[in-house]
């Protein structure tokens, strides 16, 4: 299947609506990604006329549900190349799949002092959950961070790699930088275990975790045009028998007495409680979306973006653009001297065109480059170079104003 | 308003449908409601025309979006009569609401030997993250046990607090046997925390937590007509200055760096990552549907039913029914000698009737019970009389074949 740009836009009915009078030009995919029609209307769908919980009900439309609900299971198994589909656990988005590694894996495990290797690229998501254990049972946080272009090679990570070393916790790409990190060469490099934030990666290209070779893997439904409060985590199986349970509920038990309980096999032991539903059907309807557009294809579209981008914007002498790494995604990250990042997404605003102004949950990495805020562009597969355009001129009108 | 139940049914698109080549007769709503079309529509609205991720953007469609989020906090404040908004955290659903006070409030407060005192009517959500506190930090669990009739008069439950008392976790309303607990004079009788599990209740009556004078309130958007992922927990303030974080990511902290961290202010705190932005904006119109119709209002519809019901069923010697409390609410677990509950609920279902069969997630109450399984009918605010008898036919056509 080709992809074709036009095809793709008009299956996303928020992109020809307007914003403060001009036609919208969404930047802000890198925070969370607008929703294809199949999934709007399947969503409509399934509460309309196929809704029930599932997994407890023996009647048709629970059966029904459950049938739909499961199937996702093998969607993502398929979109993230897993082996068995009883890896992937359903979780509400890429946080509590990170929360359930540390919480279920890493704390009852880890000792005073044993280390967790961080890059200075994680997003808040990959930074608090372990925190957290430094806070409360004394783990050390050792961090590696970025060359100047914003890159991060593999080698300097696993020479960070020290005996006390238990888990390397890293994004696949960056949401502020948009550096891609060869997760794999690490995973390949060392016997410690590596969780991948894919929250971002997953979205703009090819993900195989088998090659990959890493321990857990992170998507969040959301940013990969799915609804809200739907995700999974890609859980190797020798990791997942080392996991005690973490959310406690219906679902995820064998047995409960008063004195006892027992627990069901994974996945389900990680999944307590009615789960969301419709928001995992959704998931799948999605995932189906990209797979058949290919995500060869989205890949290559986003790399022009990306390569157009760099093109417009680097002839911008009054503008700087954090990270530049080869191969990075198609997300900018920019300052401009005498305009605060909240100011040139104002007035980027009124001109219609949505980008993120802040920290972009990643208070590290803006502290390694000195910076309280930037704006951040993030282009998504519907994205075209008339966008980039867009952008480019609502820059330049910023640059007048306040350059 | 009032409660005109023939419009209140076509409000919901699902329950015109049929099943089995017979009109659907939904009796499964204990385990999840079906949706109002107000809902459906506003969910499709969002995602078609006002989607943005909430908090972090400074552009049209994240403040728009971040409108519609937030102020779905005071629609639920309303809803639970709530002093403030700022009482109200948002949460996938009650299990993750039940595990919050585990996680936050109890798990750095409670020793071992320390004691939680619980209900036998208990669900497995209100029951599993006490285990873990068992298991992994020798708290004490205690049970009260059900009066013959369901009955747990709150005296009896008051008796049961002893010196080791930390926590008081307990239903508002059986998803088994319709019990009405009397929570407000626990709660007024003791000055342990009480913790409410209100999944069932606040579907079917007025909840006013500050009348009630408990600590933690749960509800489920599921249950409540809402979408799938949504949810909230209602922590008086003095509670949730006690809470530590549970959990990490963004949009719940104020700084982050390589060596610490500080968190935002409740609720926030509590709420971590991308929410579940349109699942909540849903269940505010939700909750918005039934106030318009009068929580007063459904209840005296539902409590018609009850009574109806129980004539009707009480009639049948042959079938035995768990529970019957004065002022239950309309749920109906049943057993039948020589039928066993799936084969209920498998023949139910091919006369288009819906109901569960299984243990509920309620084990222990099960086997209080010395029951392996039951079948259960459930009603909602749209069922009607005719539904209670189609379900009478049922049964009484299961027990001219196994009786």
């Amino acid at each position: 299947m080709s992809f074709d740009i036009d095809k793709v836009r008009a299956d996303f009915p928020i992109l020809s609506t307007q914003v403060n009078g001009r036609p919208l030009v969404y930047l802000d995919s890198g925070a969370s990604a607008q929703k294809p029609q199949v999934v709007i209307d399947a969503i409509s769908r399934v509460y309309a006329g196929e809704y029930a919980n599932v997994h407890r009900g023996l009647h048709y439309l629970s059966n029904l549900a459950t049938d739909r609900y499961e199937a996702v299971r093998g969607i993502i198994a398929r979109f993230l190349g897993a082996r068995d589909e009883n890896e992937v656990v359903f979780t509400s988005g890429a946080t509590e799949g990170l929360n359930l590694v540390s919480y279920a894996w890493a704390a009852p495990r880890l000792q005073p002092g044993d280390e967790i290797l961080l890059s200075v690229l994680e997003h808040h998501a990959n930074i608090v959950p372990w925190h957290f254990l430094r806070e409360r049972q004394g783990v050390v946080l050792r961090w590696v961070e970025p060359e100047p272009d914003g890159s991060l090679p593999a080698d300097k990570v696993l020479a960070a790699v020290g005996p006390r070393t238990r888990l390397i916790a890293i994004t696949h790409m960056s949401n502020v930088t948009g550096t891609v990190v060869d997760v794999g060469a690490i995973a390949r490099g060392t016997d410690v275990p590596v969780l991948v934030d894919g929250s971002q990666a997953a979205v703009h290209m090819p993900v195989d975790v088998q090659a990959l070779g890493c321990d857990f893997y992170v998507i969040t439904g959301h940013k990969l045009y799915g609804p809200s409060g739907s995700g999974a985590i890609w859980v190797r199986s020798e990791r997942q028998a080392e996991m005690r349970p973490f959310l406690g509920g219906g679902d995820m038990i064998r047995e409960v007495s008063r004195d006892a309980v027992s627990y069901a096999d994974p996945p389900l032991r990680f999944e307590a409680g009615t789960p969301g539903i419709v928001n995992q059907i959704g998931l799948g309807v999605a995932l189906d979306y990209l797979m058949a557009l290919g995500m060869d294809n989205i890949a290559a579209h986003e790399a022009g973006l990306r390569d157009y981008a760099n093109e417009r914007l680097s002839a911008l002498n009054w503008l700087d653009i954090q990270g530049n790494a080869p191969d990075k995604g198609a997300i900018f990250s920019m300052t401009m001297r005498g305009a605060h990042a909240h100011d040139i997404a104002t007035i980027l605003d009124q001109r219609g065109v949505a980008v993120r102004a802040g920290t972009h949950c990643a208070m590290p990495l803006m502290q390694h480059y000195g910076l309280a805020a930037s704006a951040r562009a993030s282009f998504a597969m519907y994205n075209t170079r008339s966008e980039v355009d867009a952008l480019v001129d609502g820059l330049s009108f910023c640059h007048e104003l306040f350059g």
